[in-house]
């Protein structure tokens, strides 16, 4: 059983920020976006958490090991230091996409994402120390067989990125849809997804599915730990196991 | 006419690097990779360039106005203050996807994306200032209608995630196949498309092709000029413009 | 009684560096080892601990909190992101300059700063938990008395720098040598020394000291704790208290 | 003749807002203060200008080369990314101290440094492009002799930064009183000086006294140009020159 921890950010009133008085440089946007992005990283990494980029206005952390003050101190340190707040919602759950719901919805209780009066809003419950065990997190580390040989250096960059593009779009659906999991592309050919207790025969699944679906083939490492730090490189090794053995799915 | 620089940037030789000599902590790369991107968007933007982080090992940017000096200098200084290098490819053409074309042929006949030996790689031709105008890079500026109270306010933020990639993934491969465009996701709801001289026409057949694939609803707002900040404030404005008057397509 | 655990940071065989094969660009070293420090007080600072930039390429921190792991994953974190690597030391001792002085011996022994095969040294030993008590780290935070009416509004910028300045080195030359504290300017008009267990009539002293040497007036708020952080945080409110009441020295 | 233009840079109403509504957690601004002062070496070292961080919330610029819509293009896009804003200033002058004086001046005209209602001024003037020579700037770059071996590898570090600090200290002073100069610490055991048109004996004059004063021995590359970039990269091959015939000032 997997017990991940979800905390779902979002920049106050971002979209109406970005245009007023007048739409904003968007070089500009994409630095400041880039850079919270990477300080979040930061922020949760140091803490042992994880965090995705997904929309960049709403992005989406794995947290187990980070209680409420770590979220209030992360939400301060990121107000001492950009023109824009950002609200924090956490929830654990049964699967990651359950997990999330719940702190969406914590988050839209406290109103819109455009409402100009809800701003550094902190809701929700982390998980009891002593409640936390080895299994709570499992990452799967998805990426693109011989991305290099059979894209980058044959097409067109852009061909290549709508091959990567069109291979995650398939697999973030399936993977939502069928396995509860939430599935990030992290650059590269690279894709990380936070999943429940799945099993080999779920990953062959998957990626059976995005061969049949986009013609893209996948290989995958799953790893597990009390962090997300721990799944993900526990994950990592993994996928250098495939790498080296040609086992398309290898849990760590 | 338009006439759009593209510019090719790749990693040099990222993807031994990042588990080399053991897996790297996924936390520090992203951190890295997103303040490269940063970066490169405050290099290019200074000079009125537009740069897309796509994959972040290979990069897109829209160049018009930088010289080959503009490139050698903005090498120079990622090289100086990061541990990785990257080699970079500027071409021309009759579209942005064959300018992009060329360039990255370009960087493919130095070297594998994954040649040790291949390093700061700077190729291709500028635009002479002589033969620059007021039409050569066109942009288009794509939102999602009502994203924030259809989705955002609405779903688990997953979900909404998937509505959002779902529409790019759909609306970025028919702009490739159908007008030899080069289509961005940039954060929240919005797509920048990269274009060749297209008409109304061309992007509501955009729009209803998206809306029949995935069922997801965009504007686009459509500017122009001699450079990439010029096109791009100008296709903000038309957005603005769309959304004052409801109408889904507005040329600046 | 203090028990200060400090950190000598020394980046590896820099100088060099710095000019070869041919003297780099002064902007981007400037941005390289600013961004380093920015990001070393993000990771000291996520843990509680201080740091200060100093020479920038040799900072020194106050690391109680901090173990030895903790420094690696520092280390690792910037050798991971920086185009160059860094040495720590960590050592305690009765006063914050003789806990320096051990952890920058225990450098020296390890090699020449312009070594070249000197890299990544992790030397030294941090206080067990323990022994850790809420008076191990003592702050005091100075700054000139109305200094922007008195420099900042009346003379020409360098000038209130010139004031500042030769504040600061009165004032640091004076705590080492007469109290074994470390101070450093941390920006506008603030200096913060990391000190032993002083009393008013020290802090009074040294406030006494600047005056007649260099004619510049200052006021100091003084904390103490388990951690930098709250050692700083108590003496930036003793600092107001002082704002509030017009003494010269309040203790936290 | 020098004709330096130099840009006064003040962040607005900075001490206020660090206290308010609480005092801010240092680490986080000493992350903001260092960044911005980062991507202002990037914002003015991409026109070819030179940024010192001095006091961090007073900071001065050579800025020759740069128009007024280049310092609003700055300041536009630190308002874009940064919870605080600021004001610009920009002037000429026969010596670097007096162009200061009349930046500051201006800005002290439209209003206080902690004036509520005082944001984002931009007053002065730029040198029209018709009147600029290859001669307009002169940089000194000054380090300390065998600073590695004779101090820092040697002492304390708090005690080999006392060293560089008084040389420091004595030099800025000397260099602005005797000489119309104004010098910046730029880390390690470097100062870059702007100056007036000095010759060789003025150089030695300034060593001599640092000498007398402190016991500290510098040594001096000094370069000129049209930018402070060719200014500075020349005196920084001059300063090499020196390391490579022992010779203290070298005119490149």
């Amino acid at each position: 059983m997997t017990n991940t921890q979800v905390t779902h950010i979002q920049i106050d009133n971002y979209g109406p920020w970005t245009v007023t008085p007048e739409p904003r440089r968007e070089v500009d946007l994409q630095t400041m976006q880039s850079r919270l992005y990477a300080d979040l990283a930061q922020l949760f990494g140091n803490r042992d958490g994880y965090i995705f980029f997904s929309r960049f206005d709403n992005m989406i952390a794995v947290s187990n090991g980070l209680d409420m003050d770590d979220h209030g101190l992360i939400q301060e340190s990121v107000g001492n230091r950009y023109p824009v707040s950002m609200s924090l919602s956490v929830a654990t759950g049964a699967t990651p996409a359950s997990a999330l719901g719940t702190a969406t919805e914590q988050l839209q209780e406290a109103g819109s994402a455009q409402d100009k009066g809800r701003r550094e809003v902190l809701r929700g419950q982390t998980i009891d120390d002593e409640f936390r065990t080895e299994t709570d997190v499992q990452l799967a580390h998805f990426d693109v067989d011989d991305a290099t040989e059979k894209y980058t250096d044959q097409l067109n960059e852009f061909d290549t990125f709508i091959r990567i593009e069109q291979g995650y779009a398939a697999l973030m659906k399936y993977m939502r849809e069928s396995h509860d999991s939430l599935s990030f592309f992290v650059g590269g050919d690279n894709v990380i997804a936070v999943c429940p207790s799945l099993n080999r025969d779920d990953y062959q699944d998957a990626i059976d599915h995005v061969r049949e679906a986009v013609d893209v083939e996948l290989k995958v490492g799953v790893g597990r730990g009390r962090t997300p730090a721990e799944a993900g490189m526990d994950a990592k090794h993994a996928l250098e196991h495939c790498r080296a053995t040609g086992d398309p799915v290898t849990i760590g």
